[in-house]
């Protein structure tokens, strides 16, 4: 019992073939920033859940996340269905990365589960860390097939050559190597420090191509700028949180308690 | 053998669909003292007791805890039951909580047990870390059923809206809720700094409406009193060993040793 | 295959309801030296070997240490018998300390192991740490049956009755006391910066008197003068080797390598 | 499923008692670099791969790495055979070492492996870390059997008298002399600071004999060379990226972000 990793299907959806797109939450949130504006624009609702014991909240420790409404739930990753058009796609999203220790036994359960519904190819989306700004707005490609790097190429994706992509981005990719699946990695090019939704949308241009998608990116757009506002506005609010905690401390504790 | 987690029953209770209240160390040891209140005024006894390689000391290592007549004892959970009126209910606390790790694979053992017994509900109490004066002495409550937040909110329970609950308190919640148990949980905002018994004495005061349980707190009314003494002590027998071990020091070590 | 504990049986000894004596390495080093010196005046040689995967150096790092001869040995414990007198004694001893996650593990192992030949009683020895002067000399007991500590008593023991046994010695006696066994724990008070004989002959005195053991002291006398000149000169060669590396770092690295 | 080692034969090879020859990353990169030379010069290629789920990236983190053609690997092992002559040889290199957890592991899985093919002795190679200039340039070498600690000898080993060999190159020699293989490690003298082919080489020279290959040098002697020049590159090819970041970040951030 000690580890365990649970997939609970909600709704079995018809699929032939699917796409396995995994956007996870990791560098600048490139990859579950893509995913998420994906499933919105396509109107999807989750047909499985998978939980882990290896899945912790984002600051490593276990527990659960509490809703706006008061409810609450286990860290978690969600499948959702596209059947709409070929390819058909399974989306991967969730809210948090598996544990060092738990990466591969994760990523093996998924792999496990689209299989079942015949996928033979899977494509992982993330963050690619840069200092510079002159990479910024580029997406970068590994590829585990000829033919596939020759589509990134066509598609404008800059061919990473040397270092390594960590987290539950990468595994997937080499455990889908391994079981001989086409697997290919796009990583949008972000500074990593704040929800990266200008590195989204590149890769997200990528991805529609690859899945022939007709996504709007008008909302993103619109989202990008809402962003800039809410980083300006949570700036301000810090400002004045620790301006508040500040002024609270200067009173000092009731003088029996400490 | 690695790894294990085993319940020795002492005497079989008689139980009709208990509640589980589980208070176990965490924050403001808001949990702990809350549960371990009720079995001391309802004079309850063991009835079980739960051992697990994933319990360890509060500081982390593996080792026995010592009693004030010499004995010992590994680091442990207790059940405790009441079933004078209903709801029947079973207490559960302990000396610690389980390490990272083991958080899962314990409240499973937890869960089995309890459901064993019937039970379909769970409550799990806690404190909450606030560095708010104004927060202090309010509840705070999550739920998985919609009719068990329309109760928090007659009880007067603020209902929480984001954040987490870490450790053992989130997890059985998790947990409860994944098993479809009516899972509640209550939190006294507490600054977390030492035991908290007027958190514990607010969330008591919850518990045993939800229970229909009526409990004198007189007794934890002059505890706190007591309480406030003993850390004014505390911080006296404190600064005297400080001063002890500082003579000590400054008579130096024997010549010889090094 | 992950984890595993072996214990290899290189010959089998006849025992009697055997007591089994555990010291291993820890504070002061107290819990080693004093089973190591009991085997050396008995001239017993080992009988049993256990290794483990949750054996590790002592500095936490997988690996093997090498003998003066150049061989070299995984990090192991080592049983001996004594069975020249009632009651026949099982000593243990070894290199190092299990990690902190196969504390449980290798503890069960060994008590599986003595219990074969009939063990019925355990005694762990170790060192407890003070920084005060006055303590250094006594010994400390734990014990989990009324009539151990009236025993240790009588023997001049001093009863501890608060904190906590950390590592191996706490491990064995927790797990002994969950069989059943009789399970005495014996610190010798030490400052536990160097290994502490003097700690050693105190736990010596007491383990003896228990065990109906003669055992000459002398050789230890002399050893202890023997440990204070060579602590001295340990300090000499530091100081040396010191002084002789930050000789090489002066004279700097070849101008081409850095 | 949580942990696994996989090795996945390509070719199966026809050998005859063959001896295993261990380098894998460490210290000074000795071990690596003296298999790598070998392999290279005798023109082999891989007949098996080993994978596992304690196989990380070198910086503890788990992923794949990055081809220069886009393509990518999860951290392997590589073994490689040569027939050509006796005695017959299994290579093993990789790019990484197992976590410190999964040491036994995986060199349980090499020598259920290699012991297949019928292997009776390992010799395991890697670094020793010494800051005495006096000490670069030597071989150290521990052994498991008298016999052994001659030939070393005559080779002008210098025979290790004590302190420990951490890590895979220890793990598998710890085991192997439990499985009663002729075990046998060298180590060659490094700072450790940079891939030390000079300390690759002399061991080289040791192993080269005790096998009975021929291998030209001189290869080796001009990649010292080349590497001295690609350091002294490498020098100042960082001394520019610092430079252009500062350049970088002076400019500052677009004014919007942060």
């Amino acid at each position: 019992m000690t580890v365990w990793t649970k997939i609970y299907v909600l709704e079995e959806p018809k699929l032939e073939k699917p796409i396995l797109i995994q956007g996870l939450p990791g560098l600048g949130f490139v990859g579950k920033l893509t995913v998420t504006y994906l499933i919105d624009e396509l109107g999807l609702k989750p047909f499985a859940r998978l939980y882990s014991t290896h899945l912790t909240l984002l600051d490593g420790s276990t527990g659960i996340q509490i809703n706006s409404n008061g409810t609450f739930f286990l860290p978690k990753f969600e499948f959702y269905a596209y059947n709409q058009k070929k390819p058909n796609i399974i989306f991967l999203t969730g809210d948090t990365q598996p544990t060092i220790y738990g990466q591969y036994e994760v990523a093996e359960h998924v792999l496990d589960f689209v299989q079942k519904y015949g996928c033979e190819k899977i494509i992982a989306v993330g963050g690619f860390q840069t200092p510079f700004e002159r990479e910024l707005g580029k997406v970068y490609g590994v590829f585990n097939k000829p033919h596939l790097g020759e589509e990134l190429k066509s598609l404008g994706v800059s061919i990473t050559r040397s270092g390594a992509i960590t987290g539950a981005c990468g595994i997937i990719l080499g455990l889908g190597d391994q079981r001989n699946l086409e697997s290919v990695g796009l990583l949008g090019a972000t500074k990593g420090e704040y929800p990266d939704m200008e590195a989204a949308r590149e890769v997200l241009k990528v991805v529609t191509k690859i899945l022939g998608l007709e996504i709007n990116l008008e909302k993103l757009n619109r989202e990008i700028i809402e962003m800039k506002r809410r980083l300006e506005s949570l700036h301000r609010i810090q400002t004045e949180a620790i301006g508040q905690i500040t002024r609270e401390f200067r009173r000092g504790p009731s003088p029996f308690y400490v």
